[in-house]
């Protein structure tokens, strides 16, 4: 009998090339999927809450598939953690009910972007953040980030190369700051929205990223979102600095 | 003029066949030495406070070398840090009081060792933490790690390979925390002694985990470090868990 199963997944992003199957390409789907039919004896097709880009983190990626197999979800569960590589992790899998589908009913997602003030490297953070080399104006991208906070049409912030029906979305958090001692120079940035479009969360860093340096004022955010142009707004962050942290349904 | 740098470096130590420079081998000591000696013009050779093990990492390991370099510590800071590579950060560089050396002046070493705990893996600390797959008795351990706390003979946690006049030292402090949420599975061992025996801490650890583990009730470390014999402990823990906090003159 076909269940549903949801699966909640962690994994470094450094060294896949990014969320969807790729020919020839070592992707988070295509293990995935290779694994679990392998596991199930079927061809297994997962969906993912979202596509993460080559070398994105996941703390908590929530993935549905369909499954005939007489497997409970606990065995599935070990079965997994015992064939996943070692920048994979499988946290929890669960019987869902029917019809469940992680991009489909996906509420609200939360990401997190790491930020490493200064000019000592953290060895430690090298695959997890972006390195600036100046201390950042943090007072002033919190400014500027209030101003995206709400229902907007966030163009500005979408990268080329996504076709999507609307670009306005809510944003109902989107905090900074530094964390605690001793890693006071660590500059964490979260950002959770019913839904992003293509590289929003990277978009948004990169121009509060332009307001904490000092080339723009807090205020340019504001212009920039009302513009509904993508050439008006920071440069896209790096892909390693970026983290899912949760999905809710 | 000869002078007396005290440099202080973080380092991830999964890359490295450790500190103490080897023939053909990417080693601490080599690199840092071959990196001053270009910046400076002279043949530097640097002392560590300690000589940390292959896959052992420092949060803020000390070290002290002399040169005649008319660069200020600031200018050699600076160029250290574009010089070293990813793994390696100089996080201070100063001049010292004439005469200062790194391993002989250390009065106290801080050592942390990180335990992952459960079935499920954290893949962002695959390279930094041991991974035990049952839940550990704290409470038990943190009753183990009392008794060695104080001036105690330590030969029980001392390994083979190594000539030292005495194996007697005081540890100041042992003790035991899982980490704040989400991180509740990562148990985080401390320990700070004025010296450390070769492979104690990790012999500490792995003598520690018999008791949480339910081998060992917790009076048995007691017993262990009255042997005063190193076939009486736990095992040598993996170096990938420990990292060298600092070290204090």
């Amino acid at each position: 009998m076909k269940r549903t199963i949801k699966l909640t997944l962690a994994y470094d992003g450094t060294d896949f090339a990014g969320w969807q199957v790729q020919l020839r390409q070592r992707t988070l789907q295509g293990t995935l999927e290779e694994i679990l039919s392998k596991i199930t004896g079927e061809q297994i097709r997962v969906f993912g809450s979202g596509r993460t880009d080559a070398g994105v983190h996941a703390l908590a990626q929530v993935v549905s598939f369909d499954t005939s197999t007489a497997h409970s979800a606990q065995v599935l569960h070990k079965a997994l953690n015992c064939e996943l590589p070692h920048d994979m992790s499988a946290l929890s899998v669960e019987d869902a009910p029917e019809g469940f589908h992680a991009r489909r009913d996906a509420k609200r997602k939360r990401y997190r972007y790491f930020i490493v003030e200064g000019r000592v490297r953290n060895v430690f953070r090298r695959r997890y953040a972006l390195h600036v080399y100046r201390v950042l104006d943090v007072d002033a991208m919190c400014l500027a980030a209030k101003s995206l906070i709400g229902t907007h049409d966030f163009a500005s912030f979408q990268s080329a190369g996504s076709k999507r029906e609307t670009t306005v979305r809510t944003i109902f958090d989107l905090s900074l700051a530094r964390l605690p001692e001793p890693e006071t120079n660590v500059l964490q940035i979260d950002v959770e929205a019913d839904g992003f479009l293509y590289n929003m969360v990277r978009n948004i860093v990169g121009t509060l990223l332009e307001v904490g340096q000092g080339a723009q004022p807090a205020s340019w955010v504001t212009e920039v979102l009302a513009a509904r142009d993508r050439q008006r707004a920071g440069s896209t962050a790096p892909a390693q600095g970026l983290f899912l942290v949760n999905v809710q349904y």
